[in-house]
């Protein structure tokens, strides 16, 4: 199928991929009377003499904004709120038909980090939690950061969700691969939001002072000019702060250096850039995610031949497909059903291992759950839910 | 049916009114490549190139932004956001019943007018319309005013809603009771958002130089103090413009002052504050229309008692019902159907009349079609579309 001309004629076709739609008939007098006026005075004044009754008799509690201010969408780029909307429906799609969620697109016409957070606190009364989606680094940080006091749930996707799934698949590889997740030397392409969120949860960054901490023993984060070492002087405040975690030995030099004796590569950056006598440096069994979509940082089939004892993608056609699907419904869908205030490092964890719970028993073409596995996530959203709860 | 306490325990079984839902399925891999990854790339990017196709391949034509900041919500007044949103989830199930739009309550959490107007600007994309709802005057008129060259319609609709409604039932009235509509003398109760809209509607201010222009003789408005008159020192400057187009003898004194030798009383503020003496000084065969809810400015028995040929309420309860839900459904439909850019004095006549054109032979007890009459949407559409094609 060519799926970009049967996308397009799709969306044309429906015109958009969601709709809103009553939850109650409106045929009769009484009908009226009890979901407008008068009678809807009645939630209003108990709303208003108990804040906290909003998830009660609104829709609030079952509700999540998608926001996007379209600066980093897909591998598409900085193409703007409007164009952006196609994948926010689709987002919002995928909560309802995995997590039950109602979700709604909200395109922001903006890219002033302080524009976008003022404009979600002011929109916030109406939703349970808010998804931050495809909004470029390292703006996003700032804005997730700066909004975690709002009271309800800020979650930035493409950092955690994608950290989170990451973290399931690797949980099952080092299974398959008999080694001890704490013993992985992992090298990460890509220091934008994904990468540095994976850099964060495989060191446990976040949560060290907790009894929820696995950490794998290095990481070492690449960027289009190489490894991130302490001797480079063009490194944002991001990247900086990454140092503190990674490169232990401050190695430097490219890519193609740090693979040397990993056990792991994530790619979450650009395509083709590795080959099988790349591969052939890397430790024995090497684990290999190349998540750059849609054309991976390796083939499998090249990957393999260089030795790789695993390969995931974010590719539906190939195995192991890493795909945030597999986090996003059921991390919210906990989270709104714990009514918790934000999402912690531990209910991220409690993610990670849930979604890995899924494959009994993992393979080297199954360590994560298929993106359409319906069970996962209500597997994911139980973990989350008492996670945030305990 | 005791309406407060079932409405409570309805809206506490559905936990809001609204839901969100797929136009599609999503079960294979396929369906997730077309409306997701990677498919979705494709009308991204069409939009991205020709921003007007966002309406061919998003939900942005016929979805509705209902916006409240809850300063005065029905007969709440300052109840806040999230009080309000069960009132906007019920007006967009009625969007829906009505006129078959999605429409998204934004209950926004400021009441600052510049933080209101950068808000909606912003969220702005997602949306083919913006419904304004239960925003305090004289700040609504201020928001609604400049968000004007937003490219979409935003249309305050206890405002221009009610105006709207209030003329349709006018022009039959006055079929019924065999007066010219050009020769009537109105008083208006209550100078907020709904009384000065229809002040400016029935004296034709918004449309004086096209040919689409119908006037009442003469409007009196009079606010808690009275008639609002030149020697007032107390007026803002919504009242004080009022003054321009109303009062052309410069009266002074009271509501009952105001209503001796009127034609039409229209009431949109207080409860029971006019009685049968008061309706006998009023002109042969008055027409009343005690809109306060949900207790009228007076009861439909007294008024008659009184001499008045014509009682309309705000009741369902009642003859005459005077709703405006007659007016927002229809009146968004043929604005998106049109695509206009904003709702013209012209669409908004189209519509009176449309409504007007619902009764072919009003009545005493029929001046206005019933509420729940589902063909005034579509005619109201019909001529607010063709209105707009121009």
């Amino acid at each position: 199928m060519d799926y970009f001309k049967e996308s397009l004629s799709l969306h044309k076709r429906l015109k958009g991929k969601i709709k809103v739609v009553p939850k109650m008939d409106v045929r009769t007098k009484d009908d009226l009377s009890l979901a407008y006026s008068p009678g809807v005075a009645e939630p209003c004044k108990a709303i208003a003499a108990n804040e906290e009754t909003v998830y009660d008799y609104t829709i609030k509690g079952n509700t999540v904004a998608i926001v996007s201010d379209g600066s980093a969408v897909l591998g598409l780029g900085n193409i703007g709120a409007k164009a952006a909307i196609p994948v926010m429906e689709g987002k919002a799609l995928l909560f309802k038909r995995f997590a039950n969620i109602d979700a709604f697109p909200i395109c922001l016409d903006t890219q002033d980090t302080e524009e976008i957070i003022r404009a979600v606190q002011i929109i916030a009364p109406v939703f349970g939690g808010v998804n931050l989606e495809d909004i470029s680094a390292p703006r996003s940080f700032e804005i997730e950061e700066r909004l975690q006091d709002l009271g309800i749930p800020v979650f930035h996707d493409d950092q955690h969700g994608t950290a989170i799934v990451v973290l399931a698949a690797l949980v099952n590889a080092a299974k398959v691969v008999k080694k001890n997740i704490f013993d992985l030397k992992v090298v990460i392409n890509g220091a934008g939001a994904a990468g540095i969120a994976i850099a964060r949860l495989l060191r446990c960054v976040d949560n060290q002072d907790t009894d929820v901490c696995i950490s794998v023993r290095s990481v070492i984060a690449c960027d289009r000019k190489g490894i991130i070492h302490q001797g480079r002087t063009d490194l944002n405040t991001a990247k900086q702060e990454l140092l503190k975690y990674s490169n232990p030995e401050n190695k430097s030099g490219t890519l193609k250096d740090a693979i040397v004796d990993a056990d792991v590569f994530i790619g979450v950056s650009s395509a083709n850039i590795l080959n099988a006598e790349d591969v052939k440096t890397m430790n024995r069994d090497a684990v290999i995610f190349a998540l750059a979509n849609p054309i991976p940082e390796i083939m499998p089939e090249e990957a393999l031949k260089g030795g790789a004892a695993i390969v995931g993608t974010g590719r539906s056609d190939l195995p192991n497909q890493v795909n945030n699907v597999l986090g996003f419904p059921g991390i919210f869908r906990g989270a709104l059903d714990a009514r918790a205030k934000r999402i912690t490092p531990a209910m991220k964890l409690a993610a990670a291992f849930a979604i890995a719970d899924c494959v009994p028993n993992p393979t080297k073409e199954e360590v994560i759950p298929a993106t359409l596995n319906e069970a996962v996530a209500y597997k994911v959203a139980e973990a989350v839910k008492a996670a945030a709860m305990g």
